[in-house]
């Protein structure tokens, strides 16, 4: 049945990225030093969250934008590696909308906007432990040669 | 002289540049964290370095984008904080133009395009011990209430 | 009653966005001149279509790319000048993901994002006859002085 | 002598240059309708400009910012198919800085800041006939199949 094998599809996808967010976390050295988690992963999606720790903490006194960026970025990056072929970052633009603080507890959600070929549009929406919107990001994605897991 | 006077405005504009980039650096324990230095400030620019260590690479065994990210913002940072006034960044935009590598040492010079009001657009360039372009980064400052030392 | 109330609320500020998208198309000759029409429009919110006329086209015989983000643009104007304050672009970006040919007839779709004080974010997806996505958009606005409309 | 083969070097690519911007005018029926004058063309770069005419105007009574992006947009494509090879946009990101009137001249600089393979990314600069900067673009390009000239 047309029912049973779409199931199937959907299940080898789901496994698919599964296993290729466990490869990429595994060599993510910044991601794991950041104390990221991720939160869940799934064909073109991502959940990763990040404590904000008091060495996150820039000269104004809130978190650095390059550490939120970068919650994003990883959010980013496991979704548009979830298919398992090796896939970077091409570029990205982040809209910082309210500050976040030492002991917030930053949540990144990536969803996929487009995807064709070899490149992707990815959107990251970064909120603090109140739900509250701290930035905006969008990502475009390039991939290159290899696998990120075995077949 | 005019002259004379010119040349104590800019000494003045060079002085408060190196007191708010000081001011600035003492609190960001992020970029602190992450080993960069601060190269060089002045009215407008900055220039900020950054080895990327074992534990800022990603699961593509390349140096996490967040953390090219952090550098260029860093050095956008004291840049558009350099007359004083707290200011701080509303947006970004990067792209990722080739890989940086363990052991690389990256260098972010950040330059003023245009200001006016609380407004500021900033480009920075983000290099590798080749002279080599890794990604170009622009961004958009906002200031905000306050100053960042003592007049 | 709370949802009488509600409904009024909802319905004032939907007679509100129809007003503030009328006096904004009656002076906005550059939208009438490229034969925009607008679709719907509401509280944050917006659609637009335009037709890929002969004199639309560039040298590379598809529609010229600042015309398709001037229709982007046009519906962002619609939705974020649609409580009655005038707002203009501060700046946005586009992502062009298929081109657009003569006789197509293309439709921006607006939504708002996040909205806070005298800034927002909106959206906004380009789609052709087919429901492709042509273009994605991301406009950043700014509340200046005055109303559109009067109360 | 080396110096005379890079002079006959320069003098090529000025030459294709200058045949790829011939070409890539005659169909953009676009640029020309806006009225949209080529000022200078070269490798890599490109000299647009464009009188603001009563029709460009929009709902708050200044150029329609996709126009300002079209002129931009017009500078970038003559400064990214400069090497004759077919060259489309793929993103770009635009900030309006001072907005532009009836009247106005505008002219756009484009100036390549990397090319590698089939990519690059350009900067435009938008002033007024003060000279006035009145927006900022960045674009990125993409080199498709096909030349646009004949060797």
């Amino acid at each position: 049945m047309d029912r049973d094998r779409d199931d199937r599809d959907e299940g080898r996808r789901r496994r698919t990225a599964e296993r290729a967010a466990a490869a990429l976390w595994n060599g993510d050295r910044a991601s794991q030093g950041l104390g990221m988690r991720i939160e869940a992963s799934g064909p073109g999606g991502a959940t990763v969250s990040m404590r904000v720790r008091p060495d996150m903490v820039n000269g104004h006194g809130i978190c650095h934008g390059g550490l939120v960026f970068a919650l994003a970025d990883s959010a980013f990056a496991f979704a548009c590696n979830s298919y398992g072929d090796n896939t970077v970052a091409a570029g990205a633009a982040i809209e910082f909308l309210r500050p976040a603080r030492e002991g917030d507890v930053l949540t990144a959600v990536a969803a996929e906007r487009w995807r064709a070929g070899r490149a992707g549009i990815y959107e990251i929406e970064v909120r603090n432990q109140q739900g509250e919107l701290v930035a905006l990001f969008r990502g475009r994605s390039h991939q290159i040669a290899g696998r990120l897991i075995d077949d």
